[in-house]
């Protein structure tokens, strides 16, 4: 088992190894010293692994209460987690309750939210299923719902308690889940760790499993820096949302459905990275070099909206604050910066020297 | 113009005085340097003070938003939450625009979780109008909304940037609401201000307005003095639920509309002041004293259920934590401590010493 401590306003342990859910109870006994524990999941993962981790809980001491609701993003939403509330209240959960979010991130920043808000707050334990939520989505105290005027506009900052990131869980994940798992994997490659970047380009969709205890490690330690030098995404946590901006508005474009997350951020690195380039803000190169590790992940992805389209979405986003933008940009493998840009500035670099930059 | 700096996670003011809402915009605009301010308030306190505020925050170089909802507890609640998370995003506020909640506790409890949550949080400002508000719910940062299945039962911390108490705004409060506020009043002193207790013994509800701005100021002291001592309400926060416990489960079997928050309160006091002398917790006489106090402002209230229906609807309410209920009592005027009970405890407490205790 690896494991990774965190260091925010609270401290709590990233474990990660095969097999952890069979004594998911007695780990999260070490940390946790409440009576009951809702066990929030959705159906498909309830059906995986929902009574292994409720016996488990149960093993631990815990009297478990289990919710179950419909997967998908579209639950990610005030009626489900008012759904949640309700069954916490009529439970009669208190304070020194807790919940354990079995899931991928759908199911973790909604149930990290409904933890950081019930009574004002009651413990959480992150138990992630997919790559995507084991490595990006269960670290860092990131809880969120999304409203219909977009996604994760309503959350909190919420650290968990623990987290378990159970790897034999990743086998049952859908070839499809595990592809888009490797979006985020190649993004910290790209913003903070050369050798793991290296690594990545040394393996490929078939080979990486077998090495995916050490990934999700490296992947989980980037994020664990980041979060302890900005855990209120003040700064340097926007690093993070390298490939994000755009890759939003790709999601976007396509309604959410049409393209994974994954895969959307992946297109959003490889054109800020061109853009970058044609700028001369990285070496020569990196483009390629990031497109041929992308390949191999079966990441390379043709859309539709050209590039200034896309630009035009980001002066929406959520995260242009006081109207300027915070384009996240590599300067190498490993070496991710934060460029403050005006909207003009920003529309001027996205459309090319000649304004007509298209994809 | 009194102040009251409060040192909790974040400082912040809390001004009292007349006619500070023609100059809220230049008051804002000293600790928050944010582009646009959602003005959030309710029709009541909007047909009254909404185009005053408008004005002072545009004076204040604010762009304004005004988002006005209808008056009344049934608002507190997700739906209306939802419209106000919509206006945000349709307005394309940021986080470093602001929220300023103008009215009373419904405004400033839904106003300041909306600040708490959306995009993970932005700052808002309370410019609290009713004498509830000014005393006790736009201090100390707990914002909440109500759940179908109780008052309060989904909230955040989130401590406002700054708190304006107009005193000028009292003018136009009900009687009946004035009445109400001192029910919290009553209790500061009860639980931390002899002096407090005996000004409010020395004057009734006819002549104490004169002297509002020194009463409010000596209220938010001790909340101050609580709120620095233990923000995130683990221990001595809890004193400010004198007289809760029992108002909450009154205000319950009312349906929350038959009796107002501050009656219910002060019946609470009442009840379980009586009680701790029946128990020999607290000096002989001081439930006739505190009494005397209530009756000076017409808080004394005849309620249909006694105690111990009282006590069993407690065993369900949210501060009860993991099997045991705390209760607050006073041994003397300003002297309140927490008494930690089992259930069973507290149902023999509330019983009285052969079980069959009335009111």
């Amino acid at each position: 088992m690896n494991s990774v401590l965190v260091n925010a306003s609270v401290s709590y342990e990233v474990r990660i190894g095969k097999g952890l859910l069979d004594s998911a109870g007695t780990q999260i006994r070490e940390v946790f010293h409440g009576e009951k524990i809702a066990l929030i999941t959705d159906d498909n993962v309830n059906a995986l692994y929902g009574d292994k981790l409720h016996r488990a809980l149960e093993s631990g001491g815990f009297k478990v209460c289990r919710f179950v609701f419909p997967h998908g993003e579209a639950s990610k939403c005030g009626t489900v987690l008012n759904d949640i509330y309700g069954f916490l209240a009529d439970n009669h959960f208190t304070r020194t309750d807790g919940i354990a979010a079995l899931g991928g991130g759908v199911t973790g920043d909604m149930s990290g939210y409904a933890a950081a808000t019930y009574l004002r707050g009651m413990d959480y334990i992150q138990i992630p299923t997919s790559l995507l939520a084991q490595v990006d989505s269960s670290v860092g105290g990131k809880t969120a719902i999304d409203i219909p005027q977009g996604k994760n506009l309503v959350g909190a900052f919420k650290q968990p308690k623990m987290v378990i990131c159970d790897t034999d869980t990743l086998s049952t994940l859908p070839r499809d889940f595990l592809i888009d798992g490797m979006g985020e994997v190649i993004k910290y490659g790209m913003i903070r760790s050369p050798e793991l970047f290296e690594i990545l380009e040394n393996n490929d969709i078939s080979t990486i499993s077998s090495g995916i205890e050490d990934i999700i490690f490296r992947c989980v330690s980037v994020k664990r820096d980041v979060v302890e030098a900005d855990e209120f995404d003040k700064g340097e946590r926007m690093i993070l949302n390298f490939g994000h901006t755009l890759g939003h508005s790709i999601e976007q474009y396509y309604g959410y459905t049409g393209i994974s997350h994954g895969r959307a951020v992946a297109k959003g690195m490889e054109l800020i990275t061109g853009l970058a380039e044609e700028h001369g803000m990285c070496g020569a190169g990196l483009t390629e070099r990031l497109r041929r590790c992308l390949e191999k992940y079966e990441l390379i992805t043709e859309i539709k909206p050209r590039t200034p389209e896309l630009g035009a979405a980001c002066m929406n986003d959520k995260k242009n604050m006081g109207g300027s933008i915070s384009v996240i940009i590599c300067g190498d493998v490993g070496n991710a910066q934060t460029v403050k840009m005006t909207m003009d500035g920003f529309m001027a670099f996205i459309g090319g020297k000649d304004g007509s930059n298209g994809h």
